[in-house]
């Protein structure tokens, strides 16, 4: 019996702008495994609403009575809850190599590309938000969001080189995860989608391998990331 | 029947200091099929030994008739040609994800170490390399080797930001691949090796998981990396 599954997504003053990168890692493992999910609009400064997870941040995958946070344990959780659906990571080499794959995006590309997208977000979050979204990040990157902005084209140039070997790869295979996409391909794919919904910045030029990628990740699942609203167009 | 496996291996002066992290990536490929190979000690001028590989450089696998080069090439032909032998990737899924730490590995992690290790190789070159050497590597790297060592600690400093996500990874689980060592891992500890055997930098302070990892890499194998000879002690 399969738990019904309730997600906490971050989402913009409008519900429907869900734009977390980690989030949506989490929704694209839940399609593949073909797992239907209610998700929950959630703003930043709503901890009391997820505090069952132990922390204050989101995701947050609610399973019967499992409070499931951190994306990648929610990845691993998924595989090992349902072996018989299709799989994240292929076989236990391809789960310890995706690790690699998610950290790197967690660790450089989240940062590289939050250089040239977090200036954008104040104006599409709730009221509520705003004031934290501020001090926490400007505390985090050490400067004003207006002295990012001001950093735009050097930011652009220091993701160029960030996605080298993501480019070389896409310029070799399909997905990450090689014929078809999986757990690889979500942990990477967030950061483009997060930058797709909440902000103008294009990442890459429209002949890059990965921009073709991009495009295939947004048709995987039915189109499920294509479809979602974006705060900007 | 397995044709009989003959590698052309960079050398220094002295024929037993093998230092390519690309040749040391293929070492393990076939240690870790259980395939013997007798190695050729070949130095970067030799071009002509290897030209019927198409190129100049190592490593070149003779297996039979055919001439393979580029690491990540041959690792897939060993996959490939020895598929009833211990796996490299473990699925598809698994080699499509080695292929992003392979990448990352040859596109951020060799230029941040060659930093650091390439003013050490002169010394240990034969004479005949010497001056293809300086005069190739200073073009790529746009500064003289007297310049690369003056930056040394700023090198060291920038490879420890680029080993981020390693580290945090090797944190988590005793091998790239993960409870035992495969591609992801070879790709990975060829630029490890490349250091050890050719130079006197660390490139970890010893608390570092990733320390403990080379360490585990150099007993993998019967010992093979441990093995080798060190143009310096």
């Amino acid at each position: 019996m399969t738990p019904p599954l309730r997600l906490f997504d971050l989402a913009g003053a409008d519900d429907a702008v869900r734009f977390s990168p980690n989030c949506w890692r989490t929704r694209l493992a839940l399609a593949h495994k073909g797992l239907p999910v209610q998700t929950i609009a959630w703003r930043f400064t709503e901890k009391e609403a997820i505090a069952k997870s132990g922390q204050g941040k989101v995701p947050v995958l609610v399973a019967g009575d499992r409070w499931l946070c951190e994306s990648w344990d929610i990845a691993e959780y998924l595989e090992d809850t349902y072996p018989d659906r299709p799989s994240l990571f292929g076989c236990a080499q391809g789960r310890a190599s995706a690790r690699f794959v998610n950290q790197w995006a967690s660790e450089v590309l989240h940062p590289a590309v939050a250089r040239l997208v977090v200036p954008s977000i104040p104006a599409a979050l709730h009221e509520k938000d705003r004031d934290y979204f501020r001090t926490t990040r400007q505390a985090a990157f050490g400067r004003t969001f207006e002295a990012m902005a001001a950093e735009h084209d050097e930011a652009l140039e220091s993701l160029g080189r960030v996605l080298a070997p993501l480019r070389s790869v896409l310029a070799k295979q399909a997905f990450l995860a090689g014929a078809s996409p999986a757990y690889s391909d979500h942990a990477v794919f967030g950061a483009f989608q997060w930058a797709r919904v909440i902000s103008p910045v294009r990442l890459t030029g429209p002949d890059d391998p990965i921009a073709a990628w991009v495009d295939r990740m947004l048709d995987a699942y039915g189109g499920l990331a294509r479809g979602a609203k974006r705060a900007v167009s």
